[in-house]
């Protein structure tokens, strides 16, 4: 007997030293053979809810692309909860701590209480150097002698730490107390499960230049894949919301104002504009 | 080519004049062959999560059925939020007001602003007497006749409310201001997506003898269908949980006073201890 | 002995026929007078918090207010969300509905289970008709004659409907079947607890013009309030949020198109460009 | 002029190497001297908001005590949510990923990425050994050479780690990197808002035996500064939650059953009925 859905596969991507991302499941996973379009694939259950809404009465014909991305545009967000993603991901704990600050996700970590932590640490490709400009981010490298330096100093630190960490744990402590000489290069792992609206927040913040590369990476492989099964989902975040430019009110007024400062905006505000400018032309 | 996987069906069931609920997706739906037990079935994704918890160094042997019952009878809600399961709902409008004080859980419901309403109410079988003692709740039916003037008056109530409506929809009033002349008894329509921890919360609530009987018969139906889903889950949760009796500090004391007051009990607790006896003996 | 704090007074604000709303408390509402700012009041608590980020060895020298917009503008959300408001709310219980769609906030709502129902229902001013581009909307109201007849209409609905209430209860029918006959246009009221960041969620859905009417008119009033207690926040808010323009990927294309539609656009999409030019110029 | 409400002091506890808990803020804080009472206080907001729920027609005359009692006993959540406290708490870095797991409060943390870390440590009083029984947990001390030893290797471990930490931040190595090397016993300071029903939720499982000691010394800290502020309903979770025992249907079973083992109960259930029995003699 032929089977009568489409099932779809579950996708990995290993990152190195930056860890891992892997699908372990997805809602829906199951999709209806007379409903399948390989354009859309798991994104067909965004209109299948979405038109509970529009019942008797109403004359829609829209295609399940075009409501997709009208509901997008238009910030209708329920439809876009209607999905959900759940990972397998392995990241340096400082990056889980990052992780953690999303709420409205449901995890399952390696507890360092009960089982013992392994030998393994987080190692960075390239050493870069403090931001002049913005407080958070980092901008240029390292020489490569600086860099080898700070490398030996790391590497000898994350030795000593788990070293430490040993002879503890033979002598008896307790894991909970013993893992606290460990840095917060140590790798973790979890299981994530979250909806694709709150999938494509954490990417929004995550994927972005402000945020720290070591999580950044791990943000893009998930978008990376998440597009692979929502595809018309993911290309109408890029088309209106990625790729698009926020006017406010002052850049408005910097606008009509021939690309001169306004009076009443600030040289902050005006900093900004500037960087929207080649975006408009 | 053989598939190595089950996938499962999805159930439904009919509650006629109270409407209906419709399992529309689960997850975990797709299940490896290699690990399928029909005792346990969907149940499977929770120790597939808990055990990334217990990663090396620990001795864990117990079966899923054991680990799933322990986690439960201790509390350790997370594992549980990692099944999904997403309903198509039918109910009355003052049952959804109800359920919708949930939230922590996906909704996509039929608005009343872009759709006709149709004409169709909820029915009640027998009509019921206000509690003497349970302000809430209600206890006794009407006689017969009494019944039979109750249905009436609302059919008729009813009836005259949506040739309102409609007169309101042919003269070319918006259908957001038309529809406020319908009863809270119209019947609606709702996507309903949440995980199985959050699932067993809203049961705990609503299939308990306090809940309006009109809720309590949707929520009873959920109950059954997810027990097929999640038959180790459902189990422990009816043993730890729902077939539990809760002993608060006062009650240990009336217990170990031989079962009469004890001084510094107030009497409404007393007698809510004297409603818990039969269950300990 | 002269206090050295500043306590706040509470607002509130008739709606007449469409409700009220009632400032029961705010957090903060006490202000030690060494930080008072008129022109910043409740707004201190929102550097107060971000600060804690932002400890040794960084140069931060900005003014509250400069940060407070900073924060806005680059939406780092959690510092708006250590403010806190609570509110009683008077509505029609179909904008009551919209409003518990909004999960982030704690409620509690008369019970029509518990309580007796009073004879009271929103009254319309105007009657809308239903628009013909916007499904949901309404654009025109009626003739003044047709405005009286939906009027006797409507009011006759609701007082039929009140009367058969009143029968039933007075058959001793419980007050939760009861109150089924009740219209969606019955007054309810509630308390509604929400920090700052939800609020002005809550406000950029509920005051935008595809907001139904009934709801706009408390959402605004619910916006001028807070105006009072937050006036930094809430400026920063129209200026980089409620009054900036969003240009889309294709909108830019179609920019950088002199006004024309690019390739690729769809007429939806730049139906949506037009209206947004008017802004630009 | 005399000021007709009473305005609540800020407490604050020093827990030395464990850390600090302060209460920034407490909503309500202001208490109208004619709705005063020196064994309710901020408790009144309880009831306050939860009489909205019994409008006319319901016969009410319980107290502020009595009600608040009886919404906690039967499990009504929602008006413990009317009550907020804004902490700010120090703790170790270890701690506060516990913390932050409960995903229903709000968070301002120092961030290493835009600060300098300082150079202090969480330092323990004793050294608790590995658990036989209970893998998580940890029983009984080391001896005193065996703890100095250990003392000496975990200091040695948090100096390395951070005087590799100034170097690298000499070196011009952006902080976001350089804070990868330091431990997870460095200590960490943020805001936490939380509603008081979260609150309780959060102190039963810190609280708790099961909860790391390092985490239960700030618990039980908030939890005494609590009931400084909320006395009856502390003590109402201390008598119908924290101080209760929940007896499954397999302990009723044993119970029925002379305290014997009933067929079905498995020996880890009846090893733990057996672990309640003494709080019922």
């Amino acid at each position: 007997m032929e089977e009568n859905f489409i099932t779809l596969d579950l996708k990995e991507k290993d990152l190195g030293d930056n860890g891992f991302v892997k699908v372990v499941d997805v809602l829906p996973r199951v999709i209806p053979k007379d409903q399948w379009d390989p354009e859309v694939k798991c994104d067909y259950a965004i209109p299948q809810a979405a038109r509970v809404s529009y019942a008797k009465g109403t004359t829609k014909t829209s295609s399940d692309k075009g409501l997709i991305r009208y509901l997008l545009r238009n910030r209708h967000t329920s439809p876009f909860e209607m999905i959900e993603f759940k990972f397998h991901i392995r990241a340096p704990l400082f990056v889980a701590r990052q992780w953690m600050r999303h709420r409205t996700a449901s995890v399952n970590e390696i507890s360092a209480r009960y089982s013992l932590v392994e030998d393994c640490f987080w190692k960075p490709k390239v050493w870069r150097t403090q931001g002049k400009h913005n407080l958070q981010g980092s901008e240029e490298d390292l020489t490569p002698e600086e860099s080898q330096k700070a490398q030996e100093l790391y590497d000898k630190g994350c030795e000593e730490c788990y070293k430490i960490y040993t002879q503890m744990i033979d002598m008896g402590i307790a894991r909970e107390m013993a893992r606290s000489i460990l840095p917060v290069s140590m790798m973790t792992e979890f299981y994530w499960k979250v909806n694709l609206h709150n999938l494509l927040h954490f990417v929004t913040l995550r994927s972005d230049w402000h945020a720290q590369e070591e999580i950044r990476v791990l943000s893009d492989a998930i978008l990376e894949m998440v597009a692979e099964y929502c595809p018309v989902t993911v290309q109408a975040w890029k088309d209106y919301q990625k790729d698009a430019v926020n006017l406010t009110k002052w850049d408005l007024e910097a606008f009509k104002n021939n690309g001169n400062k306004p009076d009443g905006m600030t040289k902050r505000e005006f900093a900004e504009f500037l960087n929207k400018v080649p975006n408009l032309n």
